[in-house]
């Protein structure tokens, strides 16, 4: 029976969906697991000596302003900050062209709110990021999943799906999450061509920009598209762009930004009053005290240090211990690597068996919006020490190496 | 000619509004006007060093989780104050029952997006809270406005408008904002009952409940709602209640909280995971390391006695200079009183004479959902001090002293 609370919104349960994914992490927190299913940036990287300065000066300093209600838009010197940092990525933006958001899951929220109406339907990489989904979710988005490779999408499939008059193209071109893959600088630029050729604007999500280990950095979609289209003032393009401190500071903050033209930036602002106003002042000026004065480009060089130790010591000890196969890809940054599994193996069955051998992943299904990917899975290295990684990884490619036996065995019976 | 953006998102327009208030309060923010506009808490009553305490307590010991992504429903150690807190007020709660959000601005939101469908109705009080308008305005929600008068909403006109099926009843009974009104005892238990008859939730906004200079506290709607049904585990009635650390603490840390049945507070929750994940983790531990230990109950005092002070010479000085065509509420508690002004004037042309003074107050008309309140207007008197008060109340008072003999005088001319 329902209660007359759930009558009341019954006609939202389906639009909300239930979090598998979420129940599922439930799992993954007993302490005795060892865990590479979250997306925790590494505690030890957060600069909390610098925090504390920062705190007390703001709380000196700046107190009456960083404990009072503040601009919808966000701090104007955080925004002025933002605004030199993406200059040097070859976009020239103003602070009329950033918005500070809580969270870049925040400002998927407000995409959503401004450009979705229940039906329409989003261009996303297949496999993409939960998150996203789940904020789209909300307002009866559908999918158009176009497959991914080692380069990232494979654009050329874009032209097809973009006849059928999608609202967006949704991509996170640097160290995907889930895939870790990133986007190579063909597509990149293919795909600022053929989203201006259909009218389409582009969704460019891009939390782990700079946290390169290997390689080259390559230039942001929203870079290539003010080049593309000759913008030689502010950015008016195509292309919304994300970014987030919860990789850079912490996430605990929940501070990240939006660019975007700036008549995109007016209308989210519109967006944000009524959903919360603004975005913690405290936390925003705290934030800058940290940020500023060029700390920042020295901190993330010890972010790189130590998460790029880690995925080596995931991807030795998977190389060495894990059977041929199953294939992973070998991220150049980010947070996560994507383990693909013998085509008849079922991922969500192997995790049932991995939480008994205490170590978790997230089973890949769920970042497939449109069906598909139940052999894959999706592994974090930067959250654990090595030496946990390495257990941990020892534990899965025994279990695999068992499980893939098995399968090659029963494959045989009904062959 | 509208830009491709503006084609994209023009079914959107009409929704959110163009915020006149937003385009107003930046007049009144020329440094030599007296604004009684704003909403601000004083800076006077921050804790400042208390917080400094607690962030460099924090930063010594609990960084790893306050700088860390936290739990959607909020950091654990909050909602169980939270929860003793509203024990005090004889409503059992367990945590189960309480989501910290963004502000409580991020609550209606969630409120909007749970429970409304485009041309829903809202039962609100007239004149009402303008935020609460902006929220629910982006779901294209329609108003049924219950007219009010000295002791809150006339609930005699209630039974009528539930007739037609509104989705909640909105009410903030503790000194209303805009108005400054307390909805009587007896008012509230029938509204309580009428709303159980029809089966019309009831959504309580009280900001300042703790923020009572005169008279005795009165019991809750949530509270009276709980011992109508003889709840007696925890709360399974009728009534989201909502409250803010904004006005106790301070408003830049962006804290609130609901309160409601569980599985309420269950729905919110996957609201707030696709919205922002979670509200900042490093605010919600500083805020708790500050409040906990009864600390707010000390804070509270200082507040009370500041905020007396300057309500008492903002009526003194009403008292001794409004012309006596202009009356206003007197508000036992909370940061704002109303001003009623002869009926065929017009407080929006008023607002730019006092610009021209240098004195700024809200003219009514947009706290007025359906229409009306041309001649009505709110002054805040928490933010500034004493001295300044008196000095603007002096300002308006001579101006309208003016006016009103104007006023006076062109309406015997048509008579």
């Amino acid at each position: 029976m329902q209660t007359p609370w759930e009558y009341r919104y019954a006609h939202r349960t389906q639009k909300m969906g239930s979090s598998v994914i979420r129940e599922l992490l439930k799992l993954t927190e007993q302490p005795d697991i060892i865990s590479f299913a979250g997306g925790l940036p590494a505690p030890e990287v957060f600069p909390v000596q610098k925090f504390k300065e920062a705190c007390n000066y703001v709380l000196e300093n700046e107190w009456a302003q960083a404990l009072q209600y503040g601009a919808t838009e966000g701090f104007t010197p955080l925004r002025e900050m933002i605004a030199r940092h993406t200059g040097r990525y070859s976009v020239k933006v103003t602070p009329e062209n950033i918005m500070i958001t809580s969270g870049s899951q925040q400002a998927l929220d407000f995409i959503g709110r401004l450009f979705l109406n229940r039906g329409d339907y989003i261009v996303v990489e297949s496999p993409t990021y939960l998150g996203a989904l789940q904020a789209w979710n909300a307002y009866g988005a559908q999918y158009i999943a176009v497959p991914s490779d080692e380069h990232g999408m494979i654009v050329d499939e874009l032209e097809k799906v973009l006849r059928i008059g999608p609202k967006f193209i949704y991509v996170l071109p640097n160290f995907q999450n889930p895939s870790g893959v990133t986007m190579s600088l063909e597509r990149r630029k293919k795909l600022v061509e053929i989203a201006d050729r259909y009218g389409v604007p582009i969704v460019e999500d891009d939390p782990y920009g700079q946290l390169r280990y290997d390689g080259d950095h390559l230039p942001s979609v929203v870079a290539l598209d003010a080049e593309y289209r000759g913008d030689n003032g502010t950015y008016t393009g195509n292309v919304i762009y994300l970014s987030t401190f919860s990789k850079l500071l912490a996430p605990g903050l929940r501070l990240a930004w939006v660019i975007a033209p700036n008549e995109v930036i007016r209308r989210l602002v519109m967006s944000k009053q009524a959903a919360d106003l603004h975005t913690s002042t405290f936390t925003q000026v705290v934030a800058y005290e940290v940020a500023k004065g060029g700390f920042l480009d020295e901190h993330v060089k010890l972010i790189r240090a130590t998460y790029k130790e880690r995925r080596d010591m995931m991807l030795e000890t998977m190389d060495e211990l894990f059977p041929s196969e199953v294939r992973y890809t070998r991220p150049e940054g980010g947070m996560f690597l994507w383990g693909i599994l013998p085509e008849n193996m079922d991922a969500a069955e192997l995790f049932k068996k991995a939480i008994d051998k205490k170590v978790a992943f997230v089973p890949g299904a769920a970042f497939h919006p449109t069906g598909g990917g139940k052999n894959t899975l999706r592994l974090n290295f930067s959250y654990s020490r090595p030496e946990i990684i390495r257990e941990g990884i020892t534990r899965l490619g025994l279990l695999l190496r068992e499980e893939v036996a098995k399968n090659a065995q029963s494959k045989h019976l009904y062959d």
